[in-house]
């Protein structure tokens, strides 16, 4: 029995490897489409988010099947449960990831953001595929410090996502308002792209040493962005 | 065994209640914190999210002890896995609540958003406290007509959702880009709020028929906002 739940949990992680590997080519496919304004590949994104949910859904289904069948308890239980949990996040990954694309298609042939902003969207993106690739090696590994990583890339994300804010408030800004609303919903779904990895990495930490830091998806509460005077 | 276990699935449902409850108190007073531009309402709501939070990860060390001590199976564990995914949900939308507390406290004494938007999101907070509060009911009976109600009153904030975009980009509009930033974030929060609540009801929808229609947190694909001519 034992011997069993362990392969079963093998092919658990396996897939979520499997989900994280589909995330990676999402996202980077969306930051590409945004970047070069190719609807193309937009619609690469779009078309094939279904299979991440159908993934998703499917490894929540074996997730509950193994609690039903084997009553795993302790740490073999949270194991479960957390894959769940992961997957979840996965899925919502991926979504945003759809999301960044729709803004590139619905803009098409023009560019989501203004030039001026284009050099932070890009270093923002190459974040998130960053966040994303270490994720998938990180459910692959095991390897803790690639959590740390996973923080640290969180990290530049969240100061380029007050950066756009700063840029759009700024005197240089030449958007229209619906360049400004744009800007806003892209700079956030690149930011929640990247508190969703940083919650699955603590939850992947977590199971390792039983140091619980947080269950939820991770959200920096960064202030609203400053009033011009 | 089987007693104890429905006394238990009744705790959880206890507490999935008095969780609901508490997102109903937080979106209230957030909304009328943004609506009135009430400071002291903004750090209530800002004060009391840790509660919410603290409750959900009890609630989920309820529903995984349930599940290691009595191994339900079927329908039963369906309903404890439910009760996980539903507290994250309530859990996040509390994070929303505070969100909306939160460009209230940063903007006061000022309005977050101009005189001419207002309107449209006193309506898009009274169906957001519709929904939290038809929610909280739902949980509590366990009445599907209820579900119906809250998908109902989402399509009214996903409605107003648009029409603040359409507000945003007329030409009538008169706010600086901080007040298009502040319009296009405090709508996306609003509109997020009300979409896991759908995807709650569409949970307990499935325990009650076993008609699943939708794992995971509902949301629109809005399509991005018109740019102008």
């Amino acid at each position: 029995m034992r011997e069993v739940f362990q392969q079963e949990l093998a092919e658990v992680q396996e897939r979520l490897v499997d989900i994280a590997g589909h995330v990676v080519v999402s996202i980077s496919t969306a930051v590409q489409a945004f970047g070069e304004s190719n609807v193309q590949l937009a619609e690469q994104v779009i078309a094939s988010d279904p299979l991440i949910d159908d993934k998703a859904a499917a490894l929540d289904e074996l997730a509950i099947d193994i609690i039903a069948r084997q009553s795993p308890v302790a740490r073999d239980l949270r194991i479960v449960v957390s894959a769940l949990r992961i997957s979840a996040s996965l899925e919502r990954m991926g979504d945003l990831a759809r999301h960044i694309a729709m803004l590139a298609r619905y803009r098409f042939p023009m560019q989501v953001v203004p030039e001026s902003l284009q050099p932070t969207f890009a270093e923002m993106g190459r974040h998130d595929i960053e966040v994303a690739t270490l994720l998938r090696e990180l459910l692959e590994t095991q390897d803790l410090s690639i959590a740390e990583r996973i923080e640290a890339a969180d990290e530049h994300v969240d100061r380029l996502h007050r950066q756009v804010f700063a840029q759009v408030l700024g005197t240089a800004w030449e958007g229209a308002a619906h360049a400004t609303v744009d800007a806003t919903l892209a700079s956030r779904y690149h930011e929640r792209f990247a508190d969703h990895a940083v919650g699955i990495a603590r939850k992947v930490k977590y199971l390792a040493t039983g140091d619980w830091v947080g269950a939820e998806p991770h959200e920096h509460d960064l202030e609203p962005v400053q009033p011009e005077a």
